[in-house]
């Protein structure tokens, strides 16, 4: 009966877009933080009536300035004693690299003890292909990589800011790799890999992550599970903001493991990296991801579930001329495949599914 | 285990203000009806970084306008299909008949089935004697009175709007049923009554609700409690979004009654009003009120209990110039003060604490 927290006390800054409708970005994460207990503060980079998928929106975004101006804020009252950051989408380069100053101080702030403080940083800019946002959004990502603690890119994002064409499993693994080595990114989740291998088998996904060792080496495991035939907006945020939590909840649990054992918290290092001797599968980031990806399941399942209802009392609301039209239908159907997250809180803190990290 | 929806499925237009860091507006109203189990969409009337009451904040206003157009995009996206609204902090008069045009047109919409939208309006404009709002906001939210299915003033905005004097409990009667017979408000609560009584001992606060019968006659009802001594922001915002869903799951298990009787079900109804049979202490926003007032008391004495650690590890963090300065201690203050919601989800979804009105 008991709802109590999943985490230590954690202030999280959440920085990323509003929704008034619907489930994408900091719509999804506040609740998903705010009800595994963490304290979320959240920076809201547009306000939008609802997501860019239905085609048609209202709104209006935060310039760069007012991004820093609400930071300023919260300094100016001694109210930026955040643990964490998560970054989403931001609009434009400008507001990126004014997110990156942010996260600079934060960490500067931190510097005597580096493990205060925890950048989870989603580099929103496109999928498959597509690049859906200015081209100098590129640029600012990457010159903001080696101040990320944990990055989880897409692919296609993956590819954009690692320079490495990912078409197999060795690709993969150097993408990762140069994001240690190169940039210096201590945890690296791939959110979605699809390429052919006999690895993933037809109607899979594959998810592969890595925390790097003192020396800068990847430590690669992966994940591969069926996915659900089915697109849904907002799925990145939720993982976002599942894992932000997720980490920080498998980070303090090695840290009271080291501490019976009279050994160095995890928490207490620069970006909680765990000790070279602990193995890939092992890892708090691959605790968290087990969890993360078993809660994005259960939630999936539900909205599929629900879609076709859903669809049908969109309809049944709107005129006969209205319901023959293709573009209610559309609009009907995107209505549908919003998260359905607040019905779904076990969900979210307290999976059944069991999902299985496995050595890459 | 379960964490299960306390309400049928509802969609909650929540109209408030946003603020970054702490516990105000929609920052409380959104969480609270969503951690029960409603679908709440936020349109985010301000986003400043912190509340008012730290004196300085950063951020911007949404005009009349905006807040009309992001109406539009859910409208134009056949996603404004609301079964109830909560409006709070609306800065301007302008955006006080923005929102109320909103209001009017889902009652329009909805004329047919009448108990399919309910409109939740807390006047935002003051507290004790004081005027926080410019002196138009007065009439405007006047005039939209006769469209609220349930408002939940404080004495002073019940003075301003029913244009009584509340003095004793005679006065206060009066107010109430000037909101039912004059403007035909169907659901009146106010939320916070200070006046000397011999009903209401030192150190105790009383709420008084009623709900108009079929004549336009109030049914009042009383409670009386122990305040806690300490000053919140917040709580209304906090009592506007739990009488929300407490409401809507009253209405439910109330026509749930009914269907078994074989009667008509309170939530068919315009405004879900009760048979005039039904007792003021037996009405739906009777039990609502109880539930959300031990909710209440709960969170703020968890907020309380917490306070002191929060200044000291507030103060802890700042340098020792600083921690001597009377701003620097009040904003620690401040920040103590931010109501404890998150990680207190039980005190939201499943009070321990008994609360019971009594007959006026």
């Amino acid at each position: 009966m008991s709802a109590a927290p999943i985490v230590p006390p954690t202030r999280v800054l959440a920085v990323a877009s509003h929704v008034v409708s619907g489930y994408v970005g900091n719509k999804v994460a506040v609740f998903v933080l705010q009800s595994l207990g963490c304290d979320a503060a959240a920076l809201n980079t547009v306000q939008f009536s609802n997501h860019t998928g239905y085609r048609h929106w209202t709104g209006t975004k935060a310039t760069a300035q007012e991004i820093s101006d609400l930071y300023r804020g919260l300094k100016d009252n001694y109210i930026n004693d955040f643990d964490m950051m998560l970054s989403g989408y931001i609009p434009g380069a400008e507001g990126v690299l004014a997110v990156g100053e942010i996260a600079k101080e934060l960490k500067e702030t931190n510097k005597e003890q580096p493990g205060n403080f925890f950048w989870v940083l989603d580099p929103v800019m496109g999928d498959n292909g597509n690049l859906y946002v200015a081209a100098d959004v590129v640029p600012a990502y990457k010159s903001l990589l080696s101040y990320a603690d944990l990055i989880i890119p897409n692919q296609f994002e993956a590819e954009l800011l690692s320079e490495v064409k990912i078409t197999d499993m060795d690709s993969l693994a150097a993408a990762i790799q140069a994001f240690h080595e190169k940039h210096r990114v201590p945890h690296v989740i791939i959110t979605s890999v699809s390429i052919s291998s006999p690895d993933i088998p037809e109607g899979h996904l594959c998810v592969v992550g890595s925390t790097m060792t003192s020396a800068g080496r990847p430590r690669l495991f992966k994940t591969v599970f069926p996915s659900i035939d089915c697109y849904f907006c907002g799925t990145g945020d939720m993982f976002g903001a599942l894992v932000t939590v997720r980490m920080r909840e498998a980070a303090a649990e090695a840290a009271e493991g080291a501490a019976t054992a009279g050994d160095v918290h995890v928490t207490s290092r620069a970006s909680w990296l765990s000790d070279d001797a602990v193995a890939a599968v092992d890892l708090p980031l691959a605790r968290a991801t087990e969890k993360v990806l078993a809660s994005m399941h259960e939630v999936l399942t539900h909205t599929k579930d629900a879609m076709q209802g859903v669809v049908d009392r969109t309809l049944a609301a709107m005129t006969e001329e209205e319901r023959r039209g293709d573009k209610q239908k559309m609009l009907a159907g995107k209505k549908a495949a919003e998260l359905q997250l607040v019905r779904n809180l076990d969900c979210l803190r307290a999976p059944q599914k069991t999902i299985e990290v496995r050595p890459f």
